[in-house]
């Protein structure tokens, strides 16, 4: 992060009413905390002439952190706005969240006054232990749950129930769902990914305290090793089972794929969420020490790739396309048909395809001695009903004896906000 | 880590009997695994002519990971040896896992057949996530709890209570504990340390592995962001109260400041430690969100450095000697003397100083929505007694309020085994 004798730049002109009020609140009142919501503390005065090679727009058509090449670190986190039932203040925190986060991304503390700006009679606006630290790629994604739209019980706090997307509501039991509440939904969420761990935990850290006394956070998730790739660029990495993850994911350049599977378009509706998607959030506990007992030939048929190349087991290397009628030495098929290469294959699921971007996850260990740990999935699809298909596809398949998926949630992902507005925007006017 | 293609070199002469059971043991019995502990799978045939940038040495005086310039992750792993009260099983264990880190910190596989290498009718003798990665400075040090010489019912389990180091004992109770049994004691320590994250998580779960039949994993930490530094090229970087945390740290190159008070002496005795030390392990809560509720002025009160720069509050840059003489403006001490910088300086505490490599951990959140974050602190010391007088004076220090400390452990730190020994020989010779 710069330092606050860095140059400014006009700012997007969002509020930052919200920051004002976090440092008054907690017993400033009256103190001049620093400059007003036109002044911007930039790292380089020529930011949006030449954007630094760290760093990722918040504002333009779709958000930032879908297809950005992924990221190594995420800290992912879940609000409810559970402290107002007020439309203008659930607005003024969009407002505030989308000017810390225009900032954040740009390698900047949260306020022009930041961690060491204000009055050192104040808390500081910024907690400090992001500064000296560069963007990092830092890319914030928000997004807007079923129960933002009409709680639990039916009500339409906030006046938006006639906004909501018809096919947006919490996700139908699978098999193989053991979901812990504290793991699941939230009106809200936040995506961070960055190339520092401490820069995404900086982000999160910073708007749950500015989102204090209107939503706070049901849970988090942090997650250490990316297992997809959206850019051709990036090797493709493992999961915890050992086996190379991401092969087939949708990239960044395939602007037509991503339009058919992953943008909302405007006649999908409604109008405020064209050009956005559906985010699935997946926190899939992996049984390690049970896989690890298993054989080498096991597990490759259960995945239907070599552990080694990732090549189907029909051969090839990698990138080979599964063919699932090419037959094995002893006479089946190469790939066994209940694989999970073959249940999540486009080819039996309509075409549908997802841009994933999962992470890996270790939570410590259990009592019994083992590594609490897992896949943290994360996809983005055109509909609801897209993920639900494949995950019926994939619920009964070979793998699923070794998984247990533990938390879910499924929010509406708005458009990237215009320069000067804020996320979500078009919900509200 | 290398494919199993690449060259061999002759390996440490280790048992690797221990893997070899572990495939054995799965069901896989009198299948051929691979090689024997005579061949071992290098990346590069002249590694040990010309070592890698990002490897660093098993063999050797001091166990890497103590000195080692602080890389970014770190998975930290405390074991109890509740399967075996077999001296001969408990040296196996140590060669096995002498044997599999020594592989690992080469960036190879825990053995020649690796994940894929093996049979196909037997589970892969490593778990594979970590294929194609880098060595990614991994070092794995080992440690000795006291638990492990005398158990906590005062049993000598393993033969070796005549060994042990005098001074080493559970640590006393300190004001600020509020210690969790799951985050504390162990009969071995696994610090693992990687510039990936997911290298130092396959290190520790390999390891955990690789113990089966003989010690579980009792407990074990993430942390993402180092909070110390132990060179003078490394950026100091920040805890998670946003300060600069490490300024002051013990650096590699100051080889007679390590022997004054990192090294255990032959002189110190026992023999066996000599070129050891000793490892003291806190898990400190921070409650970040009152903290941040703190005003500036306090918050740098209390720390006594400023917060944007990290000099000592009589003013000066960043390693400007703090002085407790100086007087502030309104005629006290310009520095706290209950301040944390003066509770923990040398000159308040006979001249002691530690090793610090400590570093941030958010485990999610707490159930009332806070993230659940701190400090895990590890440092070394040439006497527990060190740890214990530094500790006393900073435990009714001003920052103590905000600090709840949660886990805690001491072990013993053998010297770095020499070529084609174990961890700790000596004390079984």
């Amino acid at each position: 992060m710069t330092d606050p004798a860095s140059p400014e730049r006009p700012a997007a002109g969002l509020s930052r009413r919200g920051l004002l009020g976090l440092a008054l609140g907690a017993g400033a009142a009256g103190v001049a905390v620093g400059v007003g919501a036109t002044a911007a503390v930039a790292r380089v005065s020529d930011a949006q002439a030449a954007p630094r090679a760290d760093t990722q727009p918040f504002f333009g058509v779709h958000q930032s952190g879908i297809t950005t090449e992924v990221q190594d670190h995420l800290h992912f986190a879940a609000f409810d706005v559970s402290d107002t039932t007020s439309r203008e203040e659930l607005v003024e925190l969009l407002q505030d969240w989308s000017y810390a986060a225009s900032r954040m991304m740009l390698g900047l503390e949260v306020s022009a006054s930041g961690a060491v700006g204000g009055s050192p009679e104040a808390p500081p606006d910024d907690t400090g232990e992001a500064l000296g630290l560069p963007a990092s790629n830092l890319t914030i994604t928000f997004g807007f749950g079923p129960t933002l739209f009409r709680s639990a019980d039916g009500v339409d706090r906030f006046g938006i129930a006639a906004g909501a997307p018809e096919v947006l509501a919490p996700l139908p039991p699978f098999l193989g769902d053991d979901l812990d509440p504290d793991h699941t939904g939230g009106d809200l969420c936040v995506q961070a990914c960055a190339d520092d761990p401490q820069v995404a935990v900086h982000a999160v850290r910073n708007l749950s305290r500015i989102a204090f006394g209107r939503a706070r956070l049901r849970w988090s998730q942090l997650g250490f090793g990316r297992t997809s790739r959206t850019s051709a660029q990036q090797q493709t990495p493992r999961n915890l089972f050992g086996f190379k993850d991401g092969t087939a994911n949708l990239l960044a350049t395939d602007e037509e794929a991503l339009a058919e599977h992953v943008w909302v378009s405007a006649e999908d509706g409604p109008a405020w969420l064209a050009g956005g998607s559906y985010l699935v959030a997946r926190k899939i506990a992996m049984k390690i020490e049970t896989w690890d007992r298993v054989r080498l030939s096991e597990q490759e048929t259960i995945t239907g790739r070599a552990k080694g190349s990732g090549a189907p087991l029909n051969g090839g290397d990698e990138f080979t396309a599964p063919d699932f009628a090419a037959l094995s030495a002893s006479g089946g098929t190469a790939i066994d048909p209940a694989s999970h290469v073959a249940r999540a294959h486009p080819d039996h699921n309509g075409g549908i395809r997802m841009l994933r971007r999962g992470y890996n996850y270790v939570d410590g260990n259990t009592a019994l001695g083992r590594l609490d740990a897992g896949l943290f999935f994360l996809g983005y699809v055109r509909s609801p009903e897209r993920f639900i298909t494949v995950q019926k596809s994939v619920a009964t398949d070979l793998m699923m004896e070794y998984l247990l998926t533990i938390g879910s949630g499924i929010w509406a992902i708005p458009p990237a906000p215009s320069e000067g507005s804020f996320v979500g925007a078009g919900l509200f006017s």
